[in-house]
């Protein structure tokens, strides 16, 4: 996979792509990044890359040309590449997980970071192929969402993840919410681990857990099992959990 | 506003807290960053900070005595101030631009950052005041997650923002998307800007972006208009690009 990243604070990436896992996979070569300043394309004589809203009020707007003049460049030797043109923006689809299953098929995601400022309305239709906002809140440029989309694409490419990493954070791949975690110490300041995770009885572990995750997805995030195919068992519980609930 | 985020990848926060934005804040003294490494309070002889969990299962647990210890110090000073502390997790409740709006009203936001590990429960349920997650995909760890609050948080800080940058980016707090912006050349690669725009007619400019603004919402996401309180001329609007689109 190649990530190619226009933005006006490359270094900004540093940290986020230099560590941990998105730092090992650039070392075993799955995946390469290419952070350009694209202020560097700009053909005018004072490097401005943005410009006055025609119709007037408030803010700056990103100018076409060195983002057009950007995209040619990264993708002239290559031109057949599967490869999407992405926009962070608040007023993009939201992204999902199922959002990164797609976008991890494709050779080369180029990103587009505006910072302040709004785009011009021709990038947005013209040039772009997918705009995604990474979730209802606002924030000071783009460049946060494309470490975002980096890091959870990055994780589905094959060889990124060892086993050891891989099994804890897949809630959004069961459709439910995880089960509690505990570990050593069994009291810890008076706290006790649950006397059934200590019984060694595997089946009743794994109900017990299945129920948790059950229980804290119904009352956390019920539109999540809205969405999943529900076993008679979970409907079962669901019930019980219900009733419980009313009492 | 004080931030204290606990991490075993500290270097990761370099380069987004040392620019644009986040960085002029902390120069204003407006606030302040404290990344900790908790693996530095781990009382365990090989400093480590997880363990395998009980109950059996793929992946290690974040025990919870270093991070116990490391909340503890962080507060001693001031055991009274205005605190949260925010556990990043895929299990949280959805951030929201309103949730940030909650958190800037703080003195202290602590941030608690699991890395493939899962917490122990303790921690979650006897230490943490807000689990967050900020949206539903999965990611290596909770610095990104951290780094989007402190992004969206310090922005509503009075004093962080001039006036020149804080006008394009705030379409929550209008609850419509932004209508579309144009800047200079009125002609690139054939593509032209509205004439409309080009009208120095302010009042219809004005209508045609409140207009824009709907139909983009409506298009997009139908769901903030139900969420806002319309005007008769909005509703009127709508109406109309409703029976447009079923012609």
């Amino acid at each position: 996979m190649r990530y190619d990243v226009l933005t006006l604070f490359p270094e900004m990436f540093r940290g986020v792509l230099g560590n941990s896992i998105l730092k090992k996979a650039e070392e075993k070569q799955l995946v390469s990044y290419n952070i350009v300043d694209f202020r560097s394309y700009s053909q005018d004589k004072h490097q401005r890359v943005d410009d006055y809203p025609y119709g007037g009020g408030g803010g700056m707007v990103l100018t076409p040309q060195p983002i057009f003049d950007a995209i040619d460049d990264l993708t002239k030797d290559n031109p057949s590449a599967k490869r999407r043109i992405i926009l962070l923006c608040p007023q993009g689809e939201r992204y999902t997980q199922k959002k990164a299953e797609q976008l991890v098929e494709y050779d080369q995601l180029i990103f587009i970071c505006g910072h302040y400022e709004g785009y011009d309305e021709r990038i947005r239709e013209h040039l772009v192929t997918d705009e995604i906002s990474i979730g209802d809140y606002v924030l000071t440029g783009g460049e946060l969402g494309a470490m975002v989309i980096i890091d959870s694409v990055t994780r589905l490419l094959s060889g990124v993840l060892g086993n050891e990493t891989s099994a804890v954070t897949d809630s959004f791949s069961t459709g439910l919410l995880e089960y509690p975690h505990y570990t050593r110490p069994v009291e810890f300041r008076g706290l006790k681990v649950p006397d059934i995770l200590l019984s060694g009885h595997h089946k009743n572990i794994e109900e017990w857990r299945h129920r948790e995750s059950i229980k804290r997805t119904l009352e956390r995030r019920p539109d999540l099992l809205n969405e999943r195919e529900l076993t008679e068992r979970e409907k079962k519980w669901i019930e019980i959990l219900n009733e419980e609930d009313k009492n």
